[in-house]
């Protein structure tokens, strides 16, 4: 790697050339780290709903041809100009939002939406120069997320960059990246049940057994997973999930269903599944007086949320997060010693595993609802 | 008043016979208290919005002829089988929320929601038996929020009386039993602003003017006063209120001018106004990472709330309350403290005053805008 440093690395990356078609493996050119920025070779990736989405495209801004991937781990290949936090050699998890530790929301103990780095799915470029680092015969591949994992090398902002104990196994952690962080911060940061509590988690994909995850962590006595594939069920008891919904089973709105069951409705509710009409049903279904929906699926542009204003006044609350209101480079650091000292599970939520020449079988799993996280290996 | 106990009462009350037809005092009869009920000598009442809206009856469940009325101060005349905590002589005031000491909401630290005894406006009879304890001939006339203080004798659920400090003036703690206990919580209790912090209240009638003074003494810095009568904003100084907006005076939607004004949004914010349109404003103007908005108003009952679920993602925070999350039974005893300690003022509110003969120039007053809270003085 000694002689990489300031020069262009061709290297193979996945490129999703059009919305909804299989991704390409290409060879592409990833310019060296800007100032501030980081290259860093992916070692392993996983895939995220919210890579499927974008790639999917339907009702978002299409930004095509680009490198999707935001969930992974790596170690850093060089650094730009002011980079003084890492050096190459140091391990690494990008991440989608980032934190420039001098913002509003940074400074802020409740938020983790920096402005300069938060998400921003349509952005296909660097932040420094508005240019994208990929290029294939002198052609730009758009960013995405600011994180294009699905590469064997990218180039990501150092303040999108989650420095973690070299120790950790990253084909592990890897899945804090993303998914496991969100739905776990989305129960223990935001929703907060307390012990003894019933919490429903709609949606039973990683995020939402993660969210499950967390629930059983803070001592909830009942946790619901409600989800339209039934084959998720079996699994889900492993996360702790102790009774099961499947909308499609009622004739009647499954918030009536839960209410039903609860004597009014849940303690606390999270939804991770990027559908409205989930999201309507996690509000709906908690508790008057005390109850709090957490909302965390990622939905369409012109998804409009409706509810009657009488739910609300009846004392219900309801918040929405960003990957589990974490600060990437103060909190995931602690996750992962959290993992590294057992008081985390991880390898359960990883349940299929592909070498990155077969990144498209990772998609027709999430497609299909077959399992949890995929692996994507690299290097074979 | 010694010989009132146990006898059926004639007294005068004002009768709404119809929506929105001026009241008629009539002389009515009001039935001895049963299990668990007190019977209240009102001397003073003062009008609510919410006796507008539900004698306007738009949109809502007409329940004709009533007795509106259910912000007011009294003393007991008699009580029912049962009632230990009360006795002749005490002064109460009566709480359209009731506080039955034993479910769930009432065991919550949380919720003054009371499963017994929460505000039901559609049920205009006691939940004892089913029966109206006042009447014209014989003919019963319908009870309101369980209070119908427009009355000289009303009959109430004991868990809906708080037994406050006989030596506080009735005249003014009057205000406490609905609109300034209301607005004052709504901010205290469950919006929570920090020292420093920016407030938007929506709506500067009674309720957001003690919206505002919760803001104030919560040490807010900035208090943004929001009404569409500009008249309004005068009046609202004295309440600490420091910038105004009237919606009308822009040609785009104020939560618009409200992020323009604070860099991106206000910390918090407080609806009470009862239109849609508000409580959609309060919520979508709240900053993004941290606000929290809570609404207040009360709804007609189609209303439906709108909102691009980005907005919950974004960490915005959306709730609601009753009565500001007092426990009408625990709470309002210590209100009336503060308010003798000087620790609160409350002469402010209230802006007129009639007496019992003239209570249609209160909702006169009250439809026209002008003025906060009109005292309705019962005796002459
Ligand atoms: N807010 C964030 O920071 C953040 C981070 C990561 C992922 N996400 C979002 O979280 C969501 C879940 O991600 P994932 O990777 O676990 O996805 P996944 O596809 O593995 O799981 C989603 C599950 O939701 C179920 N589902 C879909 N519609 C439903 C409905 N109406 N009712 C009940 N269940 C329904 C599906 O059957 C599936 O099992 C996605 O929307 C993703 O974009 C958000
Ligand atoms: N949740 C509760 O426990 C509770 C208790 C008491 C009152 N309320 C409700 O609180 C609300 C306020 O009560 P009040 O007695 O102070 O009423 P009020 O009529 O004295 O004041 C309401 C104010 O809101 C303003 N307004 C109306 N629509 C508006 C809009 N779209 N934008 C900005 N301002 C607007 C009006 O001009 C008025 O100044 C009412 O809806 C009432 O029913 C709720
Ligand atoms: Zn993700
Ligand atoms: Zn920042
Ligand atoms: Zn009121
Ligand atoms: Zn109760």
């Amino acid at each position: 790697m000694a002689s990489t440093p300031g020069q262009v690395i061709k290297c193979k990356a996945a490129v999703a050339w059009e919305a909804g078609k299989s991704l390409v493996i290409e060879e592409v050119e990833v310019a060296p780290p800007q100032a501030m920025e980081v290259r860093v070779k992916i070692l392993f990736t996983s895939l995220c709903h919210t890579d499927v989405f974008f790639w999917e495209a339907k009702g978002q801004t299409p930004v095509f041809p680009r490198i999707l991937g935001h969930e992974a781990a790596g170690i850093v290949e060089s650094v730009g100009e002011g980079v003084t936090d890492l050096q190459p050699g140091d391990h690494v998890l990008p991440v989608f939002t980032g934190e420039c530790k001098e913002c509003d929301h940074c400074k802020s103990e409740e938020s983790n939406m920096c402005s300069l780095l938060r998400i921003d799915p349509d952005r296909g470029v660097m932040i420094g120069d508005g240019k994208s680092r990929f290029s294939i015969n002198g052609k730009p591949i758009y960013h995405f997320l600011g994180t294009s994992t699905f590469s064997e090398y990218t180039v990501v902002h150092v303040g999108c960059l989650a420095k973690i104990n070299p120790l950790a196994p990253l084909e592990t952690v890897c899945v804090l990246s993303c998914g496991i962080s969100t739905g776990f911060g989305a129960t223990v940061n935001v929703a907060k049940p307390k012990k003894g509590s019933s919490v429903a988690v709609f949606g039973l994909g990683a995020v939402g057994l993660a969210a499950a995850e967390g629930a059983r962590v803070s001592g909830a006595s009942r946790i619901i997973g409600v989800d339209l594939n039934s084959d998720r069920f079996e699994q889900a008891k492993k996360f702790g999930v102790t009774e099961f919904v499947n909308p499609k089973d009622h004739d009647r709105p499954v918030q009536e269903v839960i209410a039903e069951m609860t004597g009014g409705g849940v303690d606390r509710s999270v939804e991770c599944t990027g559908n409205i009409n989930a999201m309507i049903s996690a509000f709906e279904c908690v508790h008057d007086g005390w109850g709090v929906a957490v909302l965390v699926g990622v939905p369409p542009k012109d998804a409009v949320f409706k509810t009657s204003p009488v739910n609300f006044l009846c004392e219900r609350t309801l918040k929405g997060t960003f990957y589990g209101n974490y600060k990437p480079r103060t909190d995931i650091p602690c996750l992962v010693e959290k993992y590294m000292n057992k008081e985390m599970e991880l390898e359960k939520f990883i349940t299929h595993e592909v070498p990155f020449s077969e990144i498209n079988k990772a998609f027709d799993l999430m497609v299909s609802g077959e399992g949890l996280r995929c692996l994507i290996r690299m290097e074979n």
